[in-house]
């Protein structure tokens, strides 16, 4: 059935719609669409627009569609246009006629646009609820290993020590962000379309306001015609997960990193490793790497809609269809990457003696000598040089600076004193950095203490944004 | 089942598979897979690296079980890592003991390469073959209407009168950049990386090039490393198809602005255009649409691809596992849009004269007024700055150069004579351009007369390309 | 002049340097890192780490090199690596010895972190001043033309009636959403990374907050090694400036639609149109064509950002300086862009005679007669149903909607009256749509008022918004 | 000066050509606009389209002003719209009148294809010339350390020993790809535009073919709508060079991890590394790191220009004037990184005993073993079974296959016999592996010779691909 067939001869559309059928995937909408297509009705009765009897009928028409639906799937023969053709079809097998008044004031340009709302922010809330356990995981390493000292690295170069915890402090960070970027992506969604028809607005006293309420949306739209061919919210949702992707891809490749055997700095569990089909061998960190891979997707996802989305002109077009896939392959590839990484953090071991073997390398002691020197007077590019030419010298003979005694460093500047060789120590260099934001442990121990309470309120946060959903603990699909 | 229990304990991988597991996508490659694993099994048998015995037992099965996939699909509850895992766990569960050779001197990391070049080089074809089709009935619409003159645009401008007929064979020179394309894509991919082992070679005396015979590969791979890391012939495949996709948004937004009522040059038949749900009237060129909103769509894919792939050390990543998608979305999105627009070329319907009138806007015949001057002695940068000036005055005044009379012309310059009003004709400007490759009737018809033999050509060429499946009309997926 | 040659022979570098040298293009820069170089040693000064008396030949010789540049500029001989070599270079040859204590407790990656935000933070003000132009001149637009009529318009097809000036108020909403990101990517930038040191913090008892505030940072850096490696700020702010140059595009397509002769609708004023080198008469949308074709390159260099950040290790890695240029593209190619449509909305003309017509096409009363129907108790999908057959009948016919009698509508329903003749005029189609948001002429006239008040609001609040410099009312390489 | 001011008021474009001038950029093209025209006027005056007189002076006149840009420069007060008003108006200014009838028979829209095409295939010879340098380097590495075994690598885990050698040869292999993709770039700009005019053709007897000869084109133009809109040979080098970022990036990778400490199996030279401002031991590979990231950069340009041709009504649109910028992109960023990867080869310190032990490292014979059961009749799967079981002990009790005896593995298998324990050697395993493009060393000798070889007449073949300039060893632009 389409929902428009008398302008059109014999065969309208039929065609055209073995291509542009959107049924095959705006079905995963239905709850949101009925939902929508209830709280319509139920304005259309209580303003008048409709009759009181015509409202209930649909309404209560509606109610058991969904829960054939949530019961029994869809059809395999089911050949409609869309999801919305097939609701109102359905409707009208179930009660007949007063399904015939259900899309009064209303176009599917604006209906599409509020479902795609509706499930928009229920993905936000999704995705928000997946890094918050993932975040809770990262911290509870950091809490089990406070005083592991490792690598700091820049350029793969190691650079100065580090305490661990604080490497992962630094993912949370990044994972805050994206929570951020997704209560903004929220907001932007929490805009009621219904009411603008085609693109005009509609000739009928809707009360928007009170669709709104039922639908538990923040706001309604301020222009029509910019209410049906606005897909921002949905861009706003896919900067929000790519950014997500991208902070998932830099800890994985942490992670593929000090797994390499030349690190052999952690431990995955064996559940979320793989092996080798032909090196009886390997354990692979594929949770890692098909993480990293994704965020490669999830650009390609994105920057497709920004493509797709340039030039077109106003109002609605069909290209706009392809809005809903990139959001659906968020949904299937990204928010079980978050939870694939919350799992293996949560079952990670990490070698802490081999990670101070790695923070000795390198002569990853030489910025604290130059400040040493410092302290002794000697200005900071004077002492950076003169630690260059130790270094050099080190390099040139193939040792090390944590193998050097007082003599050495004497031959290079007179400021150096017995109390230097306390710095070669990566722990000297760790609890000297106090600087806020510093990697000293006390510093870090605060982190933790801040990135749990923070953790848990956003958790708290995101579980209380109201849905129309009664159970808004996961989305029906799951 | 997993091929790499050993090395693990009890739960070995049991979480990461969740997440990384391939099978809901690779076995769309089953056929590719049996057919390269009798290949191999045949090969293996031959060189005696495994007994004929076995070598037969699998092959045998191998066939069966093809066949039962054909037949059955895959069961619901199948939950194996990959088309590989299923393939060997139920050749297993087929002939028993046998089946655990068949992955001698093979890693999955040359049997997924070798897979999915098979596959990409039929899907190079099925690509090829509908853009033939596209372009086949692009070309009969221009020998339908050889005469028709419209408006050659430039900036959306109406610029020079052409033969409608001229702008649908630059459609067909695109679309034939296409197929060249597709051309380098399918040889890219026409390599055969099965012998690299797992990334080193093996230690086996393997014959490849038998193995190349059987599955039609005109290449072997130089060397094993690059053999399991490449994934330049799915670039290069993908690049094909963006560029495909990107013709077909140029054609759509050409369609979409014909279509539009203030120009009115075209009907889209009803069976290739849809309505709306709210407004009786509408008839929208949703094909168009959505092809061209799908080159948003691949452009992304292409672009995701290009991102994952990047910054991988040597050699097989998981996040390479992300590149079939991509492909499998070409398949779903951009061959049925070929096809579409195929159907909608084929029943479109051109109005010649409303085309004529759209060819008069706008001045177009001033620069056929310049070039007159220019016989007459003007030099061309003064005769462009008199015709402006006439131009201007037409403006000003409301009017346009196809009403002026030769006295209007003579005050702007006395090189105007009598025969200059022939040139206001865009019957004359189309006329006029003989010069190779311009619109002139004449270049048209021999132009079309060359497509129509390169596109049969084209498409006897492809349809000759072997590949190991006796049926090559189409995919046995389709 | 390099800062690190101590660990190196001679010639260490020289060859890395002419690939990897920043400072062609991260001389822009140079206030920003002046004016954070000040705050940092007036910062060192006061907390003791360095004399007083060094700190205040360093803030003095940093004010004088900073006058010089402004007057000077750079000298075409400087090969320094990056704007921060040149600064502590020319310093030194300045003051001497002092200078050497300036790269105290400081590293390259906190420095160039704090003055890229501080330039990204001014540079989000310049976009969103320029933003609130643009969105004054469209509202002016749609206040001089209150009651102009035009075809509201869905797939490029004549849909229902409009306000043109409501079409103009739904680009003003879209350019609000881009104040919305812009404000956000001021926030996100608006962190002090400086303090951060390499990676770790720093060994000396620095006073960051001071430096915000001298700096006019809203917030400190949380994490030492998010603080270095993290650019999502920059992320943020190309994010936002994508969104601007996406609406840009939308708006110009529908300039150059407008603008093309079959439409006729709008003029745009010679200053902002060019012409054609050949062909005398053209007139073309140059800067509307540009602003839409610059929409793509600016997709292009968000993803390419995104692409460089996927999978980098923590913390800094050298990829990361490919950040800045895309910014600068922003401000050369996207800010250029918002002020030439600007100027074109500021003096573009309508022709309303020509938009009615247009509002009339294509049968554009068809909803307002169902509405009729509805009105008169029909339900909604049978008088869909009775006026696309009406339709239909016109398009057999050749006729149209506007030129039935009601003779010609009985036929189709005995539900037609007298009174439904009227509902053939596009004014009151437009008059009935009062639902909220609707293109009904109150509605548009409050949401013109409203719309003037908000970017004038907008306006001053960016310009209320605090930056290290005196004057703020541009960038000082302006 | 602008080329079409007759048709507009005083002002005409004068706020347009602020934004949409091209002349900073396009300038690039002088000689090659120059030698266009050279050749042009050649062919208008063999025609008889203008006099020989007219012919001979442009022609000077041209051959003049090139001399004289080659050696001044542009003046920096030019203010023309593009490259080709600089060249008519400078022209003007030399020899008055004839320079007015250059533009005869010729449109911007062929001139700056005509132009973009010779540029882009001078480019491409470039590009394939710089990669042979880096190719030929690579080998050379390969050359001098035909027997370093190293640990190769999947998933960024130890999984068999190769030789360095043959990992090398994979860059190669990879880099050999691109200078396909530079051949078909190269043979799709090898096609003449001129003589399609604005769009049309033109009405004057001109000779393509002569001007193509000139030029040195293989090929003219088969549509003249086609040849001004068409944008592919733009796309196909920006593929070619993404290509190439691609496979830079993937070696990039591998030589920040080989550089890594944990790793420290290659050590860059001075020269081609950079140190920290802060850290004075560092020594960073900076040219890696940023020839990686330049690779999303071209990514983001590629993928501009992508979305910018989307949905591009025919013909010329000015959104194609974005396609200059993203070429210029790839000569200023990725052909200095090729040349930059190659000194970096080139002077590369490998440490070979260093890599035996990474060969050595995660059990990496783990495949010999089994493949030694198989010989001893074991069927592959339950080799590999076995042998993980030995793994899993040696993982249990920390310790590794290298360091098992016979007693040990007799346990697990009675297969194994005494000579097994060659297999634990990295060098039996590479010997091994003779399959066609294994790492057996005998193979990589062999394919060290091929790749020379292929590399200099790769060389040779470019450095004979005729271009019009005399000198073709550089650009003039150099």
């Amino acid at each position: 059935m389409t929902l428009w067939k008398g302008r059109f001869g014999t065969g309208g559309g039929s065609e055209a719609i073995k291509f542009t059928s959107s049924f095959p995937f705006d079905r995963r909408f239905y709850r949101e669409d009925i939902a929508a297509s209830i709280a319509h009705a139920e304005m259309l009765g209580a303003t008048g627009i409709i009759s009181p009897g015509q409202s209930k009928a649909i309404v209560s028409g509606l109610s058991r569609l969904r829960l054939l639906i949530d019961e029994q799937g869809f059809p395999d023969d089911a050949d409609d246009e869309d999801i919305f053709s097939f609701v109102e079809r359905r409707l009208g097998e179930m009660i007949g006629d007063p399904a015939r008044a259900l899309h009064t004031a209303r176009s599917r340009n604006d209906q599409v646009a509020t479902d795609f709302r509706l499930y928009v922010k229920g993905l936000c809330r999704r995705m928000a609820l997946a890094i918050c356990g993932l975040n809770a995981s990262i911290v509870s390493v950091a809490a089990r290993h406070p005083d592991a000292i490792t690598a700091g690295m820049t350029h793969l170069q190691v650079a100065q020590p580090v305490l661990f915890a604080h490497q992962l402090m630094a993912y949370h960070e990044m994972l805050g962000r994206d929570l951020d970027l997704l209560d903004a992506a929220f907001d932007r969604a929490d805009v009621l379309p219904l009411g603008a028809g085609a693109l005009a607005g509609v000739p009928y006293p809707v009360d928007p306001k009170r669709v709104a309420r039922s639908l538990k949306f923040g706001k309604i739209a301020a222009n029509s015609m910019d209410a049906v061919s606005d897909r921002d919210f949905v861009l706003d949702f896919l900067y929000a997960a790519t950014s997500t992707a991208l902070h998932l891809s830099r800890i994985a490749e942490d992670i593929c990193v000090l797994n390499s055997q030349p690190f052999s700095a952690i431990t995955i569990s064996d559940s979320y490793a793989t092996g080798s089909s032909i090196m009886p061998q390997k354990k692979n960190p594929d949770v890692a790497e098909l993480a990293r891979g994704k965020s490669g997707r999830i650009i390609g996802r994105f920057t497709g809609l920004l493509a797709t989305m340039k030039g077109l002109p106003l109002t609605y077009n069909l290209d706009m269809q392809e809005d809903k896939e990139a959001v659906f392959d968020v949904e299937e590839n990204i928010l079980p990457a978050i939870s694939a990484l919350d799992g293996l953090f949560a079952t990670l071991e990490i070698d802490e003696e081999r990670m101070l073997q790695l923070a000795s390398m390198g002569n990853s002691s030489a910025t604290d000598l130059a400040d040493y020197l410092v302290g002794k007077g000697v200005n900071f590019r004077e002492a950076h040089a003169v630690v260059g030419r130790v270094v050099r010298e080190c390099v040139d003979r193939g040792t090390d600076l944590s193998t050097l005694g007082l003599d050495d460093l004497e031959q290079h500047s007179e400021a150096f004193g017995p109390d230097v060789l306390e710095r070669l120590e990566p722990a000297w260099s760790v609890r000297a950095r106090t600087s806020p934001g510093g990697t000293a442990p006390d510093n870090v121990a605060s982190a933790i203490a801040i990135g749990q309470a923070k953790t848990e309120s956003a958790r708290k946060t995101w579980e209380a944004r109201s849905l129309p959903w009664d159970d808004h603990d996961s989305h029906p699909e799951d």
